[in-house]
């Protein structure tokens, strides 16, 4: 990993992903760094870092992302489940459209880079599986899903074509995001941790026995690092694996922040399910990560752990970011 | 069933489709038919039909093809199993693109039609599961496969949200197409029982323990039409299913033919097993298609039927295309 782009370096999970391949900038372990997304956070002058604002349909903007040629690829753009579902022609035109055109590009300018295309547990559909494993078939039911597991078949191509070594890791619900980021459908479960630990009341729209797979923003960042660092003979033929996560119920969740932060945090959460979420949302089974596991990677082990990660200072006011 | 648009109407599958459809023409059971190709044979001049020349890639040749608006569309168009990994952009650009293209298309113009996507049974992949059934998980190491797979979930999606109703049945060793369409890496299997019949040798790129899966054209169009008829409810959530096929090893296929053309056929056979072919088309294991079965669909029953079927006269020179 010498010379690596980031798209979707503004997001959320972007963000984090961005500090710490700036310390690894910083430390002489990469030569070169590209972040890409619509708009990017004030950044420090470094050299290597290179800052590009744009949409990856625009092929000059592609062009010059891949030059230098990156070996490796952090692909996290993507428009959220909820607008998925609200605007599907920019749903389609970006989570498809813009990663075939990232994929093409890279394939035409014989880059062979590693690339780590963030996908989604929003590839499993309703009524979700009793269980799921790296075996369970998709059905997705969310055009989110569709869309990112559309593009896992064809990364999986790419692969197979020996033009790109692709890798796609699922993400779950990761946590916790900031309050004002609402733009995935599983965003409450950010809300369910923060607005409590805040002292502030919400209104949670899945009920209390409810099931979530859960992830901290720290672990998932590690995760993707790792899923890029890892040989790729182990991993399964179709690339596509679910990361770790750690299932827990909504009732569960408000327990662990009671005991972190006193009783009274159990007043300021309202149940009210809400039967068009509850479905897709309130329903995880049982997870079994075996190919993660095998590449290390694990889940926050306990609550009271994910409770304290996910409420570390969020990346987005980490000094790595000024200027 | 009353204005159809059939693309990839020039085709193998899509000449003969084009027969039945415009029987049902001629007979007023259909009010309009539009076939489209980038080319297309002689057609007679009827009421109702019109012949469009060109690529879906063309939004003016897409919006003559939607106008009227079809209630039923047949998606044949596509690049072949064997163009599709010799010329990967080409495969792209014509089995994802342009069929993303008409679906966006029709779901913009609120056209709400049943659409038959001519899927196919290359989303399985290498190494084949030990069967096979309507619940197997496609695993494409084909493009042609991963790209079919690909559309097949896109338009699951636009299926549940409501805008198109989809069908994608996917078809296997449709036989026996002409001798001069190479175009399908399974295409052997059509030589290889129109050349013994024609009284020319062949050599046969699979061993004679090799199975294939075997609809002859006839009962492909039949489906296609049954697919498009059914009632939606009896399709499963993901709208991808398996037609049923005639399991046979090629050896199968040449005794069976010594039984209808005399024993002197097996001599004009030589078989000389190509290890890239043989683990994607010569081992296709037993076949459950529950879901074509609740449709009404059989397949041809056996060898000595599939044959005298195959054999019949193409379609390219029937009197229904004479002008």
């Amino acid at each position: 990993m010498k010379r690596v782009l980031l798209t979707g370096a503004g997001g959320y999970v972007g963000r984090a992903l961005a500090g710490m391949l700036l310390a690894r900038l910083r430390a002489g372990e990469i030569d070169a760094l590209t972040l890409l997304d619509l708009s990017l956070p004030p950044l420090p002058t470094l050299r290597g870092l290179r800052c590009l604002e744009g949409d990856l349909g625009d092929a000059s903007l592609l062009d010059a992302a891949l030059t230098p040629q990156p070996d490796t690829v952090f692909h996290l753009a993507g428009i959220t489940s909820r607008l998925a579902e609200e605007d599907f022609a920019t749903g389609l035109r970006v989570n498809v459209g813009h990663s075939v055109a990232l994929f093409e590009a890279l394939r035409t300018r014989g880059c062979h880079p590693v690339l780590v295309f963030a996908s989604s547990i929003g590839v499993f559909g309703t009524p979700l599986p009793q269980s799921i494993d790296d075996d369970t078939p998709p059905a997705p039911t969310l055009s989110y899903g569709a869309q990112k597991r559309a593009v896992e078949i064809l990364l999986a191509d790419y692969s197979r074509r020996g033009w790109i070594d692709g890798r796609s890791p699922r993400l779950s619900g990761v946590v916790a995001r900031p309050s004002q980021a609402q733009g995935a459908l599983s965003s409450f479960a950010s809300e369910l941790i923060r607005a409590p630990a805040e002292g502030r009341a919400m209104t949670c729209p899945i009920g209390p026995d409810g099931t979530m797979w859960l992830l901290s923003l720290s672990a998932c960042v590690g995760h993707l690092l790792r899923a890029a660092e890892v040989d790729a003979a182990l991993l399964p033929g179709q690339r596509a694996f679910n990361l770790p996560a750690l299932r827990a119920s909504a009732g569960e969740v408000v327990a662990a922040l009671a005991r972190r932060f006193g009783g009274g945090v159990e007043r300021l959460v309202r149940f009210d399910p809400q039967p068009a979420l509850q479905a897709q949302f309130a329903a995880w089974p049982p997870l079994t990560s075996t190919v993660a596991e095998r590449l290390g990677m694990r889940h926050d082990g306990t609550l009271d752990t994910l409770i304290e990660r996910a409420l570390q200072p969020c990346p987005l006011s980490s000094p790595i970011f000024q200027p």
